[in-house]
């Protein structure tokens, strides 16, 4: 390996794909997204995903050689190289897209989802560096998450472990998009904050800028800004939030045992007013043996190009492991 | 290594240690057991164990010869070799069994605590074989739990990963020994059966002959002996227990993907009382991507052996480990 061999990175959402070019410290070399467009069919993004990637490596020194390929994907399947119906793209039941790149660019390419990748980014380029056991949580739309056991990604035996956003915080709960009641994405991420503001609203009658926003324009950044004035309804979201987050990564903890939890996405940039209360709340749920021996912390990866940085730190780890 | 090495394996629990001298296919050649007199310091045990075991191997062929000792022992670490304030041994903060054990023996010494010798019994002799990722639980008094993540049992940032009995079921709930309330072992295991009768017996007006026998006198064998007759507040409490069991079953497997759950222990000698609801209510609670395709099966271990086998398998697992 060269030291200027780099790898892309590519995150695709159901709106926009973004991709970068990464070496292996996690320099961003350079970046640039385009439109998902949802509606087409796989191979015509993978097509003019080419045509840019391809844009944007005339733009580099000569010498520079790509040594791989890493994908953040909604639904990708790691072991199979496959997006599975996917709800935000009309891909169908299931599309080898690690097979469509490999068949244009013959190098390696890797594929998981965009919290597992989250995961691995800050395994290789974040907080989690030299860390032998770790969960990250990205706290977006819904909740994510990505489990580093004994240095690597955990992928359990058919590649879809670590999915703690569907957990059960209360089985007579919350309905959740998935089907079931009371999982803990319902709760605990930007729209969970929000359905929770809605419950408090009617539970309670302390006066709250907040009652004056339909549900469906509520944001989590209006909560977090109203929190910031002392809002109590705003407030006491979070501090709920908080509670119910504490006590499922002290479930968490008691499964994989890490040395540390990561928040990343868009609630966990509420820092302290999140941080500090999810630490006691986990603290006072952990079982004796972890009390005092588990850090919670926000995600060091960059807010904007995590993703990118996190599919392209997946192409490394790829290539690293033991065969 | 000789066709006709073997292990010592040996189980340490509050009242009685048990010990076998078992063959990497998982023979138990001959087994003993003294008490364990816990008032007495860990160096006594040790010294009397070593006289047992001596008097064991002169029953064996000359050519026998030992590889190594696994241990299964409560609040067992298996990093630092050392047991940690068990609850039923006085044996204090912590003593170093593992390096107690090396001294007289100079051979390989493992330690780990009972769930997790049972989860790698399972692994090497019994329904695991072959497996990369499954959860083994126990359930006896408590509930103990040991993670198989990649072939190999899990031990976390500590060595205290997968301590599912530890998991919250309701923060408001039932007071654990452990001092937190809620716990998955006050509700799932043979005294947390007990504790579901109670208070059915006091919920429900359904006639029972559970209605005459005091909570102090109460087991879970006559809780199985009354739903086998029929029993509606021992049908209803061991139903109770499958569907909490089956719900925190969901969430285990959300975190590390499992093929398959073994159940093992005293309360899982009940059988399909136990398992056949169990199944139903973890299928139910399961995140879409896992439905279908995680069994539910009962240990294959002998249920007297199982410990020995357990710790056994650890000193087999220790002395295969790729370096």
């Amino acid at each position: 390996m060269q030291r200027d061999d780099c790898v892309v990175g590519i995150d695709i959402g159901g709106t926009t794909t973004s991709f970068g070019i990464v070496d292996r410290n996690g320099v961003l070399i350079c970046e640039a997204s385009l439109e998902t467009q949802a509606q087409q069919p796989a191979h015509t993004l993978v097509s003019r995903l080419q045509v840019s990637i391809e844009k944007l490596r005339a733009t580099l020194a000569p010498q520079t050689a790509f040594s791989g390929i890493g994908i953040g994907a909604p639904n990708a399947n790691y072991y199979r190289g496959t997006v599975e119906n996917p709800v935000n793209l009309n891909w169908g039941a299931s599309v080898n897209l690690a097979e469509l790149f490999r068949q244009r660019y013959h190098l390696p390419v890797a594929i998981t989802n965009d919290a597992n990748a989250a995961a691995i980014g800050e395994l290789l380029f974040g907080g989690a560096r030299g860390m032998k056991h770790a969960i990250v949580i990205t706290l977006g739309t819904g909740l994510g998450s990505g489990i580093i056991v004994n240095g690597s990604l955990l992928y359990g035996a058919d590649g879809f472990a670590g999915e703690l956003g569907h957990t059960t915080v209360d089985p007579a709960g919350r309905h959740c998009a998935c089907g079931k009641h009371g999982c803990l994405e319902t709760y605990v991420s930007a729209t969970g904050l929000c359905r929770t503001v809605s419950e408090l609203l009617a539970q309670r009658l302390d006066p709250s800028r907040l009652r004056d926003v339909s549900f469906s324009h509520l944001t989590s950044k209006q909560v977090f800004e109203a929190a910031g004035e002392g809002d109590p309804i705003a407030l006491a979201a979070f501090d709920t939030t908080a509670r119910i987050l504490g006590m499922k990564l002290a479930d968490a903890v008691a499964h994989t045992g890490p040395e540390a939890i990561f928040l990343s996405g868009g609630l966990a940039a509420a820092g302290d007013l999140l941080l500090t209360p999810t630490r006691c709340y986990l603290e006072e749920c952990l079982f004796t043996p972890y009390k005092g021996k588990v850090k919670l912390l926000r995600s060091e990866l960059p807010e904007g190009s995590g993703a990118v940085l996190g599919a392209a730190a997946l192409a490394w780890h790829e290539m690293e492991k033991v065969p």
